[in-house]
């Protein structure tokens, strides 16, 4: 059975409720090969704690953390910890099911002691939220960012949570900001239709990669029609310089080559290091350094000539909101999976277009493409109103374990025209890759086990 | 068999390891009474993930991490997944031995994914560290303040993570502060051992309590011998200019009143209300705003008369460096439970020290009075060597059900001599109060469940 339903419209029947939250640790072996390889991750397994919402009149709702692995475990253990704001709830499928959904997950005050709204806990409710946003668009029948982009600017603004926002930004304020970009609408979302969404590629980049793996995909990038790659630094400063020369000659002048230090430095460290690579005119720096370090960031961009990129790793809307007041960023990087889902990115968006600075996603890893583009069209369509300066990471691996992946054509993201979020994993995919005892597992299990690691009765 | 050993020395004999890792979900069901009730946390039940780290050689360590209720099997789930890292490990009983576990358990690149360093993996990882400096001061017989201040300073710089800090502090500059504090160490040591450590009391001022109650437990405090309490403010102005009169009334203009928000404002909303009540003269306020906002806390300070305090929610050495970077507080509030353990204390005391700011640790909950009180003592012996305008935060309840409790008399809390970190439960009050099996619990189960809430499968 299938509803159909206005977004911000009525609730579904009282009967159609959410009957059961399905969580599965899956893990998949990357580690094997150096892609996902950076200066502060060098043998990621990508992972999700992927959860499923049953539900009892119609299709269930997708939603996951992404992890490197090891603690995927505990992930899983959070989200099945939310289970009781889910089971027998009615289906949050209008805007005011949502703000609640979201207001119970990230407001209950025992909950919130194991953040306050940071790491864990926060990225469990994201998951949540998300797979309920993915049920709501489901039943509507849109996708996502169409079903975002047909709200109200009051029902988007009802969507957020202010508190500690308001030295910042009003609910007036983001109203202002959604009224604005309303009259648009229509006509940026049939752009979005024909032409996509910019992406960028860090497929060249890895650490891992040798130098003639990384001229071979640096030139491909080019040829398959993407504007900008982005290299992971940090590990060593004369082999970045080396690879920086290598990839600026492979792609030219006029291709933009982003860096990555994945919070490897210091400030003093970072400034030193990017004097050093300014030359090769890299586009921006991102993750110079820890992601709590707001002043950290803002003197690492006063410090050196290139821009500042960061927020994959900022653990709520509070960090964001300090990072644009602070002057620490050039570009706000979302991620789908690490605050607390949609609503809370909404906030984060919001804040990006009243600082008038734009937002590029962090994504790869898995599901974070699908889940992000949707963010990214919705604020073409309905907040910023802009594609200038903004860009779509996009990592060629992982898709094909998901029901609707995401898709880049000549340098660009596809509008995803199939209803939900892009969030279902393949049945098949998941059984596979569960850990510990999905097949993929029970034939790798002892060599990847760490050294010195023991089998312990807990 | 019980070993002692020299802080510092050689490990101990390779067939002395941890061989288990205990974890037990301990709660109590404070929420039937109005004890621990602020604006932000109405019905807190306070409870501990407590750990016990199994040895072949000697007695076991102990440390927990304190949470509010439901959650705490999610933090039993973050500490049990640190078991690869402690079962089989040769007990870590030096200083050298500590700083390598602290390294391990936060440099864990796929575990820092799940913070980074912050929220649930930074407090699991905190707690096991807290256990293994139980396990390690306990063979040396010493009470942990005491193992700590018997360090030299090269040891003790050694501990700490200074990776996102040497824009505030160097490793060279942490040995400044420790060499000027280190000549008066035994006498700081003799006279603290006499005379105790000043407390205040928050036990007066719990926001559920009427105001009959607040100055009944406010005289009290007085004739105690406390020269400060505190009150949690937030929820109503008219209240708590009411209750910030009745208490001023109660305890004279000499006693010092701290005032406590526990993160309920933004900031505008902040300076007006402690525009209002600076006539009562508080002596701070406390987490006035959200723990993540630095920015918000510097204004808050420069907005309004009172002094700020904060830090029981701050989620890692690098927002402390920021507030005091920033000129966000006039207190630095450590918690034992919250960060990476003693060593992440130990950089955020060195890093107090430099700015010249007091640190008054945050207490309560379950058992954090008993684990602070020996940071604060080792602070005052070995790192800042004041103990002026510095207090421990006590709250009189659920000391009984620690084998070592924290003892305060005349308002000061009295030099812990019983080896380790006083973090040790007794066994018949874990037995008892362990979720959901425990008797207390099994007795409670069904009127503390959430309203809505359900029996679900996951």
């Amino acid at each position: 059975m299938f509803f159909r339903n206005i977004p911000g419209g009525m609730p579904m029947a009282a009967s159609d409720t959410v009957t059961g939250l399905e969580v599965h640790d899956v893990r998949f072996p990357t580690s094997e090969r150096l892609d996902g390889s950076d200066a502060m991750n060098p043998d990621p397994d990508y992972s999700a704690a992927y959860v499923v919402l049953h539900t009892g009149g119609g299709p269930p709702g997708h939603g996951l953390c992404f992890t490197i692995g090891r603690g995927n475990d505990v992930m899983a253990a959070a989200i099945r910890s939310l289970a009781p704001y889910l089971v027998g709830r009615p289906v949050p499928a209008t805007a005011a099911g949502l703000a609640a959904l979201h207001h119970d997950l990230t407001h209950d005050s025992q909950l919130r002691w194991l953040g306050p709204e940071k790491g864990v806990m926060q990225m469990a409710a994201g998951a949540v939220i998300n797979a309920a946003w993915d049920l709501a668009a489901a039943r509507a029948g849109l996708p996502v960012w169409e079903f975002l982009a047909a709200l109200t600017p009051e029902e988007l603004v009802a969507l957020v949570d202010f508190r500690y926002l308001t030295d910042a930004l009003t609910p007036d304020e983001a109203l202002a900001v959604l009224r604005a970009a309303a009259p648009g609408r229509a006509e940026r979302a049939a752009r979005l239709k024909a032409e996509g969404y910019p992406a960028y590629t860090t497929s060249p980049g890895w650490l891992g990669y040798d130098d003639a793996t990384l001229v071979r995909l640096a030139r491909r990038a080019v040829a398959d029609g993407f504007g900008q790659i982005k290299l992971k630094v940090g590990a060593d400063l004369d082999d970045d310089i080396r690879r920086m020369r290598l990839a600026r000659d492979a792609v030219g002048p006029g291709v933009r080559i982003a860096v990555d230090a994945n919070q490897r430095w210091d400030v003093a460290e970072a400034v030193r290091w990017m004097t050093a690579l300014a030359p090769y005119a890299p586009h921006w720096i991102e993750e110079p350094t820890s992601p709590d370090d707001v002043l950290g960031h803002a003197a690492v961009r006063t410090g050196q000539p290139v821009k500042v990129a960061t927020g994959e790793h900022a653990a709520n809307r509070v960090v964001f909101k300090q990072l644009l007041q602070a002057g620490a960023v050039d570009f706000v990087q979302i991620d789908a999976a690490r605050v607390a889902g949609v609503n809370e990115n909404l906030a984060i968006l919001l804040l990006a277009a009243k600082y008038g600075v734009p937002v590029c996603p962090h994504a790869g890893g898995v599901g974070l493409c699908e889940l992000v583009q949707h963010l990214a069209m919705f604020d073409y369509v309905a907040v910023s109103g802009s594609r200038e300066d903004r860009v779509i990471e996009y990592v060629d691996h992982l898709h094909d374990h998901f029901s609707d992946p995401a898709v880049v054509e000549r340098g660009r993201y596809r509008a995803p025209t199939a209803p939900g979020f892009s969030a279902r994993m393949k049945p098949a995919s998941v059984a596979a890759h569960r850990f510990p005892d999905g097949p993929v597992w029970r034939a790798r299990r002892p060599p990847h086990r760490r050294p010195g690691e023991q089998e312990v009765p807990v």
